[in-house]
């Protein structure tokens, strides 16, 4: 093997240099920080788990993505951590098993066996929120607010949020009555967002006039919020259940307007997570991002394959992208101390570290321009003590 | 497959939940921004590589320890990272190439096939610290230090250190001219520290009556400083590279013992990662925990493999393990605000947020006692302005 091919990482398995990772940190930090003010609790999840618990609820559809790993312990199918969501839901429903609404939060790498081109390559840093036990739009208001607030504080300026619901076209096809086979050809098709190609399923497979008209219509649903009166029409004689969605996304973009300046977008063909999602779905977008930066919605009854059913919304985000919203702040200036191995010099090291000052000490024979490294200061022993002096660029060590 | 199955987490493969997660993630931070503090930038490795390069250098010894992933896109080897040092020697050595002293530091979680006995579990949040380019005692000693101070920081009161260098056994062994047989067998008796396999070895297997007298002496030089003195004189007639590694020790200890409260034992028969140490090893330890809560040493030339051979040294340690010194720190109080939809309480939570406060926004229907959630406080409204007042055990919400 050569050493050009040692150095070489596998594609979309990135590492992250200075100064890129400190602005990850300060943004880890910031998020955390702002989840913990909101009243969510931290939690870390295993970087793997048995198989047949990551991929349930909102993991059936990472089988794909998911890196398999034998547990040489019991021979059992292991897989590595490729969404943390379901990893949350398990620690809800059965680790912590509290009564009532619980917020949890978490920031943690994951990796994907295949890279999912809107989400920037094979080992993202993901973190996110859920809020488990409150099946009301007040969790779901609280969940779309927080990830608006979130890119705010990754320093996005104007944000775009695009809002739909499940529940009108689950509704639809349940009224319908469709065999799998019909329903999975008429999911394709609005998947594919084509009002040919939607007219046509719905016409071969759809019986009853009135539902035919609303299934036809709904892929023309999408657009502002405008949309929400266009579909109290076509949805007029619909069951309660695609009414009662309607409402709930009016309450939504009222209460998320109420407090947020954003562009609102709604698409009620929207049909992502249609395997987890139960109710709203979310998506927000920054310009000059081709993908949205935060994806969520509300995924009730996942803790029921870990013997505790519980309504649950959440989103989530990759920090490696959410970093790139803004540049690094400057490092800040740092202090250089002589290769001097003497006591009154390593005391003030130490108490201007302790007084949170970068101090790097020099080694003997250094030759590094100090400048380099950020230093903008040196100690200097002037009368008789150790003291930080202005660096210039002439100065040399 | 039953429920009580799904949950079940692989062995060794921890979760961590509220309020230890929150007591690593505070350490975490503590413990980087020290690290920034010393001139230590930070990185964030790829949490999978190509093997090739991950079994090199100090990963020679990890092949058994490491979870071996397929790469669908190249159809060649992965492993999962279970050690983060070859990573960041990569970085040093082909990525960041700069001239002259490095410093970087990491905090991430790795995983690991097989559980070490004494690293508590296969899923380890590894942090630590690495020096590169500078081949001088100075940066040896800079890097013990810095894990002493890391031990403190994370709550430790006191500390022992144990000290070696591997230069020593090298030496002798490289004067004898071993083949190869023979050296394992040597190797394997020092590792038993069992003095009577020891002299047989070195019988069998040393010619040079000088050198077997110290071969055989040197699985006795354990303990505190005198250790020093004692093999001054056992190895008076040795290579100049094992009194050279003898100075070392003596300058490190001395070095160490002028800034640091510390117990010191020497054992210069430690053979700890001999593939890859160079020069000096240690271990800090601290009461009550069987096992080194710090390891390092020096593993000059592991660039080599990447194509630019590099002095180095550092040392890692488990953030789950040393999160377990000291207690959490005790919740913040936080803040109740009532379920209601009304824009003056929204402004006073975000207001009480952006000062810092944790505020709890009550669900509608929620029956849950507030104090559960660690609230010492509700929002009222008090002539007409939503304030803070304490909440006391008999106040329902």
């Amino acid at each position: 093997m050569t050493i050009a091919d040692r150095w070489l990482l596998p594609d979309g398995m990135d590492e992250v240099l200075p100064p890129q990772a400190s602005r990850m940190e300060e943004l880890r930090r910031g998020l955390l920080d702002l989840y913990y003010r909101w009243g969510y609790d931290q939690v870390m999840p295993p970087p793997a788990e048995f198989l047949d618990s990551l991929l349930t609820g909102t993991g059936t559809d990472l089988d794909l993505q998911t890196f398999k790993l034998t547990d040489q312990l019991t021979g059992r199918m292991m897989g590595a951590t490729a969404d943390v969501t379901p990893q949350v839901a398990r620690m809800d429903a059965h680790s912590l098993r509290r009564e009532g609404p619980v917020r949890l939060c978490y920031c943690t790498s994951v990796m994907r066996a295949t890279a999912d081109p809107y989400q920037g390559g094979r080992s993202p840093v993901q973190v996110g929120v859920e809020l488990f036990g409150h099946s009301g739009l007040e969790a779901d208001s609280e969940i779309i607010q927080l990830a608006l607030e979130s890119l705010t504080a990754a320093g996005a300026g104007e944000l775009h949020l695009a809002l739909g619901h499940i529940g009108i076209y689950r509704s639809l096809i349940e009224a319908a009555a469709l065999n799998d086979e019909q329903e999975r050809a008429l999911f394709a098709a609005l998947a594919l967002k084509s009002p040919g190609a939607i007219a046509r399923e719905v016409e071969r497979t759809v019986s009853d006039p009135a539902l035919a008209d609303m299934l036809a219509a709904l892929g023309e649903l999408h657009g502002g919020v405008d949309v929400l009166d266009r579909a109290r029409d076509v949805f007029a004689g619909a069951p309660a259940t695609v009414t009662a969605a309607l409402d709930e996304l009016e309450a939504l973009q009222r209460r998320v307007r109420a407090r947020f300046d954003v562009s609102l977008y709604f698409d009620l063909s929207e049909l992502r997570g249609y395997q987890y999602h139960t109710g709203m779905m979310f998506a927000a977008y920054v310009p000059g991002y081709g993908h949205a930066l935060a994806k969520g919605g509300r995924y009730d009854d996942t803790g029921r394959v870990f013997g505790r059913a519980r309504p649950a919304t959440g989103f989530s985000m990759d920090l490696k992208q959410l970093a790139s919203l803004k540049e690094a702040a400057p490092a800040r200036g740092a202090i250089l101390a002589p290769a001097i191995d003497e006591e009154a010099l390593g005391d003030a090291v130490a108490e201007l570290r302790r007084r949170g000052e970068r101090v790097i000490q020099a080694l003997p024979g250094q030759r590094d321009e100090p400048l380099a490294h950020g230093c903008d200061r040196r100690l200097e022993l002037i009368d008789g003590r150790w003291q930080p002096t202005a660096l210039t660029q002439e100065t040399s060590v």
